[in-house]
């Protein structure tokens, strides 16, 4: 398999599993609604380390912060980037349209537009651009400091990418409640996308004003994650 | 042991801790009443991947539409295939018995049929045949492309086990609240024949109706999750 | 260490945190107060993970149903059995009195003398003396039946200790809900024995009438999984 | 890197990801808001396990107590720990800042002036000086026994912070209700400085009088738990 097809259908699975737990508490009628925080966070925590299992011996990024993040400190080819960040955003895309499908009857029965939008992106609990950049600049230093730092332990095969799930899943608990963690640009851009292109019944806006924080953010934030691992390690 | 007896004590146990947790969620005076999704999903977790470790060695399939998908790829001999079903089938109905044994006093104390019923088989949150059988097909998908994918991964001796509860339990948080997530025909009809014939106290139907989409669904869902594998693997 | 010394300290710390838990979500002004199903379950399952792992290396029964079962195959001496049980209930004891403690001015604030002894000791959701056997003797089947299964997997240090864990987490979440899952004889008793004992603020009854089922149902659990495990392995 | 810096760094991630959780369940807007004790210890168990994998090569006590406990018994050396104290006590004060800028639109749009506070550090359910002392001691007897034993398991590489991050889960679950489990001065006092130095919009006083209980407490705690641990293995 190429690394492309890998970040592809990494990003695709990482989409469908982690917006689908979104879908499950926010639709009418879907069996996880209202499941509450321990829920989402735990559905994207694996959300990240099934994929990362499945093809880190192939390649495991799944976000353009960490693409170029790990470009920025010579750990990665500059050369690969465009073609990474391409297949995570198609990928994202196309996780963001099995969700549609696998809820299929939920979205006519679901009056709420934000909820619906907020099953592809993200969206603040408080929207102050400062405040919310802030906030995704510290969650993606943490992810990207963390899994640099992790990368750097011996640990028995699979238990790496186990605690890298525990990051994911601390994150969302801690940091994750003012803006629902992008931390990722793909996350978040990429499932926008598919809720601006796909037929979902009832939809409304898909709130571009904020779209480019989840996207510089993340961007900032990784860049100072790899940036502070080089220092210290 | 005979793989038969593997694929039969692995299945019992599947649907004694599977069928379990919706009983105690589901039925009055259960101390997990109302638990919610979280409680749900972490025991069907556990009830595969306790019965996956244990009989590991010999087989744990304990699911038709696995065993079906792997014959057609050509990792498991047709030959078998009857037989595992039959076995997965028998001890899911076993499991499923007792499930009724376990929760003795619980049935003749809960009035709702639904409820009663929804703890041996699966019902949608909505009906609607073409979405509920896309929901099982892409839940099955996931759910036999990963358990491949893990396959193909060096780990620690169990990690993989453990990271294969996590797909469970993925699937269950993201993709099981459309539908409640049966991915396994064995799952679904074994137990639903137990309500059929077991003398529980105020039951109501079998909702025979429901009952070949998640057959169906997993089938079809299980051979596409092995083809894409066997395609970009 | 002596395994006495092992089952003593490994049954307290059991107990501490066991029963630690359900004063949290029992008692008046506790944090975890109403924390659900969720709450208790985790907590118990690793309050047999973890003096599992502590003194895995010496003697890790901290259940005399398990105790009892081993020596009937031939897995263990029936002279050392005595001594394991007295081991095991003195450590339940001081566990049960360390909880007391942790919990000192909590008593007296919270009226509900049943939810004060359910901090101790078991009770059923609903009483009737053959279901809450049955179902005390299923858990226990379980417990022992997955605990030697699991013995028997090649798994990497430390993994099958986790593994145990969600053994205990599965039964609590599947299986828990009709009786509150004692399947352990000196899991209940010796801390009843304690509530009778210490000077509790404003405690009740000790339910002396119930206090044999969740001894019995789990020896003939254990019986039987330990049984059926030498027939099929 | 040096051991301080190690210290230093993993207090700071410690606090960020601990007491990040506890205002997303606490400040208004946030998403993690009443997200239940499940979510407030599921965090905190991530918070220790995540940088004692990623400074474990270096060094990771991250808590005074438990440097003073190990200096007592003599495996660690008493001259480093002035400058352990002080990276602690650092680390912690960063990482509530961090928490602080995370949640910055926040605090303004929360009223309860408690609430903010229990961001930083602990109160307990009832004041009871005793009881809140005894609570802190079992709790932190329980993490230095807990670290040690587990310290002197085999294990395959990783997965004893694993089980390190189970306990630290166990402790939360089951002894953090009456005080908030503070077990660890630097993790109280800390973020308590930081509240009271930073500019926290509408905050309250710093319950001086409460600070000294969670600094004596894991003090005496985590001496009885190195002391046991020395007299039994």
């Amino acid at each position: 398999m190429s690394t492309f097809l890998a970040e592809f259908l990494g990003t695709m699975i990482l989409i469908l599993l982690g917006d689908g737990v979104v879908a499950g508490v926010a639709l009418n009628k879907a069996k996880a609604k209202d499941g509450g925080w321990i829920v989402v966070t735990s559905a994207w925590a694996c959300a990240v380390a099934i994929p990362a299992f499945i093809f880190g011996g192939v390649s495991a990024h799944f976000n353009p912060a960490l693409t170029i993040a790990l470009a920025a400190i010579g750990n990665f080819s500059w050369d690969l980037v465009p073609g990474y960040i391409a297949a995570q955003f198609l990928g994202a895309i196309a996780g963001a349209t099995l969700v549609w499908l696998a809820y299929l009857p939920h979205w006519a029965q679901t009056e709420d537009k934000a909820a619906k939008l907020g099953v592809f992106c993200t969206a603040p609990g408080i929207r102050h651009t400062v405040g919310n950049l802030i906030t995704e600049i510290i969650g993606t230093f943490i992810l990207v400091f963390g899994i640099l730092g992790l990368g750097q332990v011996t640990m028995a095969d699979g238990v790496g990418t186990l605690a890298t799930g525990l990051l994911i899943l601390a994150i969302g608990l801690s940091l994750g409640s003012p803006t629902g963690y992008a931390i990722n640009p793909a996350r978040d851009l990429g499932p926008r996308i598919a809720h601006a292109i796909l037929p979902i019944a009832g939809k409304g806006g898909n709130d571009w004003g904020y779209s480019w924080i989840p996207v510089l953010g993340p961007i900032i934030g990784a860049l100072i994650g790899a940036g502070v691992f080089k220092l210290v390690f």
